[in-house]
């Protein structure tokens, strides 16, 4: 296939211009050159980026937009998320990510890291429609959770269905919820499975202080230190939130290769907290980007979380330089593929072909004095996105699925789910 | 005119659910009710909104989006955006203002208050356009500013100009630059023009810490302290920015009946801080909403800047529960209205229309449990537009103008103005 003519090319050396982009089978072939083999995208007035990886989501609860707002977390979770939860099944979940993914493909993302319920069937949307997905059970076995064992039978059922029986787009994780809420023995279980399996474990750390301070009463450490020392901390690790920690949490982080997620939407929004993200770059931790669900946001577009990070750290740190445009897009693309242990977030030759085409005819683009600033700063429209070489949105329409049937059918569910 | 089968009309009463609206001239004539003798918009699936209202703007400075991000102010305007700004003329203000009105169109504002210069041509690209526009021309008489003289002339001439040449929709102001930009003759004349002409006077006010200090030292009060004792207070007062102030300013301002326009992304870009909005609306303070222009933003949506204004707040005081969704589309609606004295900013009977309707098929919409926290923490998409009972945007196109032409121009200008 052949991305001809783009304006603007993003690439880790630098924007280039006019340069075709040859794309074999499901990789980046070549930068320049042609090949009349394929496909022929024509990118005029577009710039060709690598596709966005959103690093924390919770897709299913796309059919609970907006029922937890303005309210303290204490109030609205127990009382509002979590009864609703209770009433999900496979079938609600399926559509309730579905909907999530074309929120996510017409916004720029080609990649999302899940955690949640009914994950086999979330690997099946995600599978149909075309994006790729790293997904993983949600386990809890404190408080009101499941048991340890139906947990872990859980997520080893989900990790063999998804080897097993989708595309290779589709990848397991082990998700244990939190240090807090999950025993020690879950954690060491989901640490020897992500050993074993050789998969991301991927959970929510101190991301509010009472998180913090119940683990430190509990454990007599921090809960990084204590994720230290019982040996969950590898470059397998990512650690969503990651809101309340100082230098030394930062440094072990660091020297273990953990990777973390910052959600500052969400984070503001709950008043979690403001990460200290200037401080984790400074350090050498590798920070990446998610959006959370939009019950805690509401929205799955990455280049705004990009715009919210960056603005945040500005005021709180009272410095306009500290992540800059061109640093906030390293989070969800080149430290995204570092924390997954993929090829993807450049475009290079031999990486993924997960690209995305944004329209410079956009007003918010022009003019396009500072390409990376107007993608942080301003508001990109992407019309076109490729996920392993395989075009999944086409000026605007999804390709492989109706994006109508799904709001639809997803709005049906949400409907009777809340009112009912 | 006929708004006809709308999903949702938003107004001060609720939500009301397929209730036609019905358009005489510029008017909303009532809600309810049927009109056979004018056009017809079906407004299906579509929620019909007041129109926005853009409080703090520099229009024409779309021509430089992006020329000084993640630099500090005094770096980046010295050196860079003040020389630029030395080479605009009226035909490149002109061009700038145009780009920067279909950026605002198509993101839902119908109505903008702007400080800038030449802003006859200013006027004439928001009377061809169709957007309602409060314009001032924006004086200094201090460091490298002009004479007061000059400058007052200067605002006379388009005082004038305005009133006489063109639509009801384009309305002068008079506007100083700010307490420590301006001599107090200047801000003394400024405030006579204002109650002269009954139109507001609009300024920069407590924007950085610097200009407190500043005006503190050579004034011995605070510059709102300043502002009540030289008497430039009163409800045609409309301040931007207002960051550094404590209760007692704040209690000045709302006993004055002034007005405040807060820019939360600029304030935070700039790191000029986080302006106390939780606290001026405890104290009655009218509250507003702006861009500022896209060197500091850099966009000019002002759905986004609700976003941002809430989760700026809520992380600020830890308070989940401040500046929610309907708190928040007060300040671009009726606080705006109330600041201009004109009847807009809500859905009601003899109120202007200017309305816009918002996509309910939108993946970012969907599902509607809650539509004003929709419309401020998701991602709302404005395709229909009306000002002054007029349409300017339909199906996404601006009606009066091309985009593509107005693009291209102001695109070709920008890019010699930042080369040359």
């Amino acid at each position: 296939m052949l991305i001809k003519n783009p304006r603007f090319v993003l690439t880790p050396d630098g924007v280039l211009e006019n340069k075709n982009i040859v794309i074999r089978d499901n990789l980046i072939e070549s930068l320049g050159g042609s090949d009349k083999r394929g496909e022929v995208i024509d990118a005029s007035n577009h710039a060709v980026l690598p596709g966005l990886v959103n690093m924390h989501t919770h897709a299913s609860m796309n059919l609970l937009r907006g029922v937890a707002d303005d309210m303290d977390f204490w109030d609205a979770w127990p009382d509002i998320v979590w009864p609703l939860e209770e009433k999900l099944d496979g079938e609600k979940c399926y559509w309730g990510a579905l909907h999530a993914m074309v929120e996510m493909i017409k916004t720029g993302t080609t990649c999302f890291n899940d955690m949640y319920f009914f994950m086999d069937r979330v690997a099946e949307a995600a599978d149909e429609i075309g994006i790729r997905g790293y997904l993983g059970h949600g386990m809890l076995d404190r408080g009101d959770g499941g048991s340890l064992e139906k947990e872990v039978n859980e997520t080893e059922r989900v990790v063999r269905v998804l080897k097993n029986d989708f595309s290779d787009r589709i990848k397991p994780t082990v998700a244990p919820h939190s240090p807090g809420t999950c025993s020690k023995e879950l954690l060491l279980e989901s640490k020897s499975i992500s050993e074993k399996e050789d998969i991301p474990l991927h959970m929510h750390i101190v991301e509010t202080e009472r998180e913090v301070d119940e683990v430190t009463e509990e454990r007599g450490e921090h809960p990084i230190e204590y994720l230290k020392s019982i040996g969950l901390l590898d470059d397998r690790f990512i650690g969503a939130h990651c809101v309340h920690l100082g230098r030394k949490h930062m440094k072990i982080l660091a020297e273990s290769r953990a990777s973390v997620v910052h959600n500052p939407c969400s984070n503001m929004k709950l008043t979690s907290g403001v990460s200290p993200v200037t401080e984790m770059i400074e350090e050498g931790v590798n920070v990446t980007l998610g959006t959370d669900s939009v019950v805690s946001n509401n929205s799955l577009d990455v280049f705004e979380e990009a715009k919210f990070a960056s603005l945040l750290q500005k005021v709180h740190h009272s410095d306009p330089t500290t992540v800059p445009a061109s640093g906030a897009m390293k989070l969800p693309w080149e430290n995204s593929g570092r924390a997954l242990g993929e090829k993807m977030g450049a475009i290079k030759e031999g990486y993924l072909a997960d690209l995305i085409l944004v329209d410079l005819d956009d007003i918010s683009m022009s003019p396009s004095h500072n390409l990376v600033s107007n993608l942080v700063y301003s508001k990109p429209s992407v019309d076109t996105s490729l996920v392993d070489g395989e075009i999944v949105l086409r000026e605007g329409r999804l390709t492989k699925m109706d994006e109508e049937m799904i709001k639809d059918k997803a709005e049906e569910i949400a409907e009777e789910l809340v009112s009912g």
